[in-house]
């Protein structure tokens, strides 16, 4: 089912053949971004062929109106999609007159690179063009860390054999579409532009939402990167401007355009302001220069690898894999703007439409936790405490009362943009992984002062609407769940999903727990937080009560808690006895069948033991998985990587590293044949995991630090760091051995191999 | 809940207001229709103010693509829709030079009548114009039953004050656009047109199904009913003809337009032949002039009245409410053309799209059957068994195999139509209906050779599917039924609902048996039939051993079958406990609130002991009812005739009134708000059933006639009469005694009362 195209290497992403069919899917894997901004992987000249255009800002939406067949009552009014913005990186080459165009030109080779040391995506190649003539052409671009509002990039084309007229035509473009739209509705109005040699810029408002986009160029060209060009001819069109450059370039002479671009928007300027702030931007990095701007560059990305860094020896595809995933990572969110999450396809493509999904709490936390300062992981929290009115708000629409809080399953500002029952009102877990992210984080960094500063607020909402959600079933004499989806969505409104009401009856438990701590150590906090959401002992009360009468299903025979009811009846035939030619089963079988079927699409029962691990024996983790593993079918990005760390905890490491494999090489090797659409950014931070916690063995019990690092057969050893309440904790496994290396002033306990060990600097 | 502005009368539906905020219900409920085509109750002349212009014929549609949020496997790709077709009723009415618009003339009075015995719709109002013109306007038009082809209409103006210039300009408009479109798509194709003061016709075709329709119009005025005014103009405009009559009219003479317009179509004549053919049948109902087709029609009305009238004494609000379902369920449908099958809304409305519904199957054959030639619910089921191959088509769609088949939920040629996977993949139990149709048209007429005709493969299919479907649970050592949504749909994707794994059982034995009675009694069929579908022995073992083993869901405590799986886990509040304000729920509440509640949409359990009320005692439907009645909120149409059925049966004949209303009386006192939209014409047959089953207490046991009738309190006597195996019986209830009237060549058996009687001629 893999798909390898790309060659293997430690650092680099690499493509050595020209691959027209694989433009697409390129785009995605090639992709940059900043944190701030983002885009795939488009030629700057012109491409015939199939491809899809994308550049992406990040906090920039419209709320494009719902499409569904059949309304339900409270779906929400629109879907916030990210949207794809003004072109900026547009050169048309032309070569005698005529387009440069590798749709239509004689490839003699081409290289593709993307260095994720530098993070720099550059191309090089040598062609025949339509016209017969001969040329080497290499680009190289990239997206500014240190300045985010500014892409860079060099286009420079040498004539092989004669001396040719080359003009370079540098635009930018607001006559851009979402490819994903629901009604084709425009998503940007034309505001105003303006044209000069020095900085041209267009300004564009989202419909709507209002956000005012400033994208701007400035460009200069140089012959043999001694001769500048001055002469340029300025274009002015309706939303769109060009810059032309014309030169007869001499035989073996290289002609190189210099083109700084990108966006500003009203997310950080007055939108009076932002053609002067764009002016000032781009001259800047035009003057600065090429060579000034990658070196900051390549120094940036250093800072990153030196904390983030995964070194494998031994196995180059897992090398690669690792810092493909930790790159893309840190393209896509950086942690400095609370505004801002991790759509699970970051900047690389539209679909999910770029919103906040559950992915950021359950999958992204830990990565960004352990490889950012403490503020980053603690604006991802905030994100969602920012947004709990709105939860709240979401909540009433479903009928819900006095506070109780339904975070969104998709959102960009905090409102439901999701539109399928099944999830919008009955994938209701996601609630719990916000709640799991906050003690999680506390109990990583010791940062308790969240709870009564944020969390705390938070935590209520959500356990009451778990109080209320949860009903009684006089029947069983026992609290039940009726109506939910969990994590695996091949399974659609049942009843007491396990790892729900799971999560329930926690957030329950530690809600209650966390107000008595703060009654007890912040008692000011704990006035105000009652009083601010009228809570009452007797409803604290009834918290307890519900959270000790949750129903569990679970089969005796099998010894093993059931992911619903009713799990047994189904036809229980493992996966590894359905016919190949029908997998993955969501492209071949209907979605009833699906549904009728045992097969799970990600861990469900599984990734609550994977979440309260220490809630659970070894053997009974060892029973369930082999229970679940065998029905797993693992459709979703985020399923491989919690069934490694769950295989190498239970020493099946053969299987660990093919899940490691997978969760890690998902978009190189394009295992689901859709890379073409956007990289599975969200479930890197899965793949950072596998390794991490799964060969790294590291957990949290009890605010203490395991590791317990194994290594798949393959690898010869592997290291990594992770940033531990202020110092840096280095982990290096070479067969057997493991070596800590610890930087904090005081020393550290840390239980390696289950023995408690102490670390000092 | 009930709007009531309509005035009570035994034989006609009256308005006697102008009421503008009631144009679009009346438009519904004062729709007229022939079986082949049928129309809103459109005003004839302009009207400015709020209206839903409907025109439409039977059995032409257009495939609209399919809209929908997010994609399952095996949506079908369009829903097909009736269509909005051309205008032909449109006059244009001019009082010295300005337009006659009720919404701007000041109206003295107003009176709108649908006489039912005759299928007339006529308005009668006074009016003061705009421009200041006392004049009285009368207009009549009907659809003529004799020739389904032709509309007519008499609309006469009579100047009350002065002699008035008045300018009939009557038009044939092809440029209509269906209101419910998913994607605003253009249906129909101009194709041609021809332009005559004797006959006006266009040419449309719809796109992609090509079906050709004819539009035409033939116009006279006269005025005092005697002179002939012969001069007119005659205007084309693309897709578009008027012809103007205009004629200066004294004080008190009245000038009166005749038209006869509608349609002819491809599924009656070749396309090249549809302009000369429309010319033929115009030309001749013009010079037969009104008075002879309204004649005509009233004759044809009495032949309908004269079998299926029921006559109810002492109560005008139900003697009115059961003729006028009798009225458009004959307007509706009248079973000649076996292409044709009855829409939810008729011809009165767009949503639902005109489709096919198991509403044909499980409510409107008893009706049919009963008050028709028996070749009219042979048609009904033959149109099932043309479609067998795309109901086998259908089933491979969702991996079902060696021609098992699944009807689909909604269709208009045989493909499914619908996109709620919860319905489409789901609500499977429509496919029992289609069987138990088979039986119910069998026991009644005695026609038994359908069955080795057709009605045997259509079962074989079936009862393929449900075996299929079926699936063995190791847990519970039963066949279960996953993932279904019964009639209630409240509940989606539930297990195990009782009413389908009772109806698959059912199915599963009767085609058993059938297919012992085929080989018994005509065993060429039967070689024919097992060879064509290669059924084996082995199979039909299988049936037998599956249906014996299915498991149904039981409360010991209740000592009832449940709904399905874990109904009893739900908070079991009855429905009198709501707030009622928050009813209808589907207004109020959210859908997953409403899946998680114990409330009843529809009988469910309950429909099927209607079914299959013999296989059950007294006690157990009362107990039955007993449970499932307070739960149910009847938020379907298809809801209160079957309780009304049970409870007469129960002797709770307060409930049953209660229920007869609301089922008769829907549309007209509009329960739902939104007759607007269109009559709720299937669960008019439903009405029927209550009648005739419910208090005539009608019923079929092993071939055997039963008639139980009882009186509501506030009826004097009620009779109806029923064709029964060639003849007619009648049944007239005055207090507690039943005279039966039989005009059959042998004497009937009756059980009257539980007492067998035989009823002479």
């Amino acid at each position: 089912m893999k798909d390898q195209y790309l060659e293997l290497d430690p650092w680099q992403i690499l493509e050595k053949e020209w691959n027209p069919n694989k433009v697409t899917a390129s785009e995605s894997i090639f992709s940059l971004g900043n944190g701030a901004m983002g885009q795939r992987a488009n030629f700057e000249e012109k491409y015939s062929g199939d491809h899809f255009q994308g550049s992406y800002v990040g906090g920039v939406y419209y709320p494009d109106k719902t499409k569904v067949g059949w309304w339900k009552n409270g779906y929400p009014e629109y879907f916030a999609k990210v949207l794809n913005a003004p072109n900026w990186i547009g050169i048309e080459i032309q070569i005698e007159g005529v387009s440069l165009d590798l749709a239509t030109c004689q490839v003699h080779h081409f290289t593709r690179t993307l260095d994720m040391k530098s993070g720099v995506y550059s191309r090089d190649f040598e062609i025949t063009t339509a016209n017969g003539i001969r040329l080497q052409v290499v680009s190289k671009r990239f997206l500014s860390l240190q300045r985010t509002e500014v892409g860079a990039l060099e286009y420079s084309v040498t004539p092989l054999e004669d001396d040719v007229a080359i003009s370079f035509t540098s635009y930018i473009d607001g006559g851009i579409k979402n490819q994903d739209s629901n009604w084709d509705d425009p998503f940007w109005e034309a505001v105003a532009q303006k044209a000069s040699s020095s900085v041209s810029v267009l300004l564009n408002r989202t419909h709507k939402t209002e956000f005012g986009v400033c994208t701007y160029m400035a460009n200069s060209l140089s012959i043999d990167a001694t001769t500048k060009i001055n002469d340029s001819t300025i274009v002015e069109e309706p939303n769109r401007i060009s810059e032309t450059f014309a030169h007869r370039t001499a035989k073996g002479s290289t002609a190189t355009l210099f083109k700084v671009g990108g966006y500003l928007s009203t997310l950080n300027h007055e939108e009076s302001q932002l053609f002067s702030a764009a002016s000032e931007v781009a001259e800047a990095a035009q003057d600065d220069g090429f060579e000034v701007l990658l070196a900051e560059q390549q120094k940036a990305w250093k800072q990153i690898w030196d904390m983030a860094d995964i070194k494998i020896e031994g196995d180059i595809a897992s090398q690669q894999a690792i810092r493909f995933n930790i790159f893309q990572l840190n393209q896509t969110y950086n942690g400095t703007d609370a505004r801002l999450n991790i759509g699970p396809k970051g900047f690389t493509g539209e679909k999910y439409g770029g919103s906040t999904y559950w992915d950021t709490e359950a999958y992204c936390l830990p990565f960004y936790m352990a490889t950012k300062p403490q503020s980053v992981a603690r604006n991802l929290l905030q994100y969602r405490y920012q947004q709990l009115d709105k939860a709240i708000e979401n909540a009433e629409k479903l009928g819900f009362k006095k506070g109780a809080a339904l975070y969104p399953m998709v959102t960009m500002n905090g409102e439901e943009c999701h539109n399928e029952w099944e999830i919008t009102f009955e994938e209701i877990h996601r609630n719990g992984a916000i709640a799991f992210a906050i003690f999680n984080y506390v109990r990583y960094t010791a940062d308790w002062n969240y709870i009564p500063e944020m969390g705390l607020e938070v935590l209520i909402g959500i356990a009451r609407f778990w109080a209320q959600r949860l009903s009684w079933s006089s029947e069983k004499e026992k609290y039940v769940m009726l109506g939910v989806t969990g994590p695996n969505e091949y399974e659609n409104n049942i009843n007491n999903n396990w790892y729900t009401n799971y999560l329930a009856q926690w957030c329950l438990h530690y809600t209650s727990s966390q107000l008595a701590e703060v009654a007890a150590k912040a008692p000011n906090d704990h006035a105000r937080i009652t009083a601010k959401t009228a809570l009452k002992e007797e409803e604290v009360n009834q918290w307890k009560e519900i959270g000790e009468a949750i129903y569990f299903p679970r089969s005796e025979k099998h010894d093993v808690f059931l992911q619903q009811d009713g799990f047994l009846d189904k036809e229980m035939i493992p996966v590894s006895e359905i016919d190949p030619a029908e997998r993955p089963l969501n492209q071949y079988w209907s979605w009833d069948r699906i549904l009728r079927s045992p097969y799970i699409k990600q861990a469900d029962t599984l990734q609550g033991f994977y979440l309260f691990e220490d809630h659970f024996t070894q053997e009974e983790l060892q029973k369930h998985y082999l229970f679940y593993e065998p029905f797993t079918v693992h459709e979703s990005s985020l399923s491989p990587c919690i069934h490694a760390i769950l295989a190498a905890k239970l020493d099946r490491m053969e299987e660990a590293y093919a899940f490691y494999l997978r969760t890690s090489r998902l978009d190189l090797d394009d295992y689901n044949k859709e890379v073409h659409e956007g990289l599975h950014i969200t479930s890197m931070a899965g793949t950072w995991m596998s390794v991490v916690e799964g060969f790294g063995g590291l957990r949290m019990v009890n605010e203490q630090l395991y590791l317990t690092p194994k290594l798949p057969k393959k690898w010869n050893s592997f290291s990594f760091k992770i940033l531990f309440r202020g110092a840096v904790l280095e982990v290096h496994t070479h067969k057997n051995e493991t070596n800590l290396i610890w930087n904090g002033e005081k020393p550290l306990s840390v239980f390696l191999n289950g023995e408690e060990t102490t670390v000092s600097r």
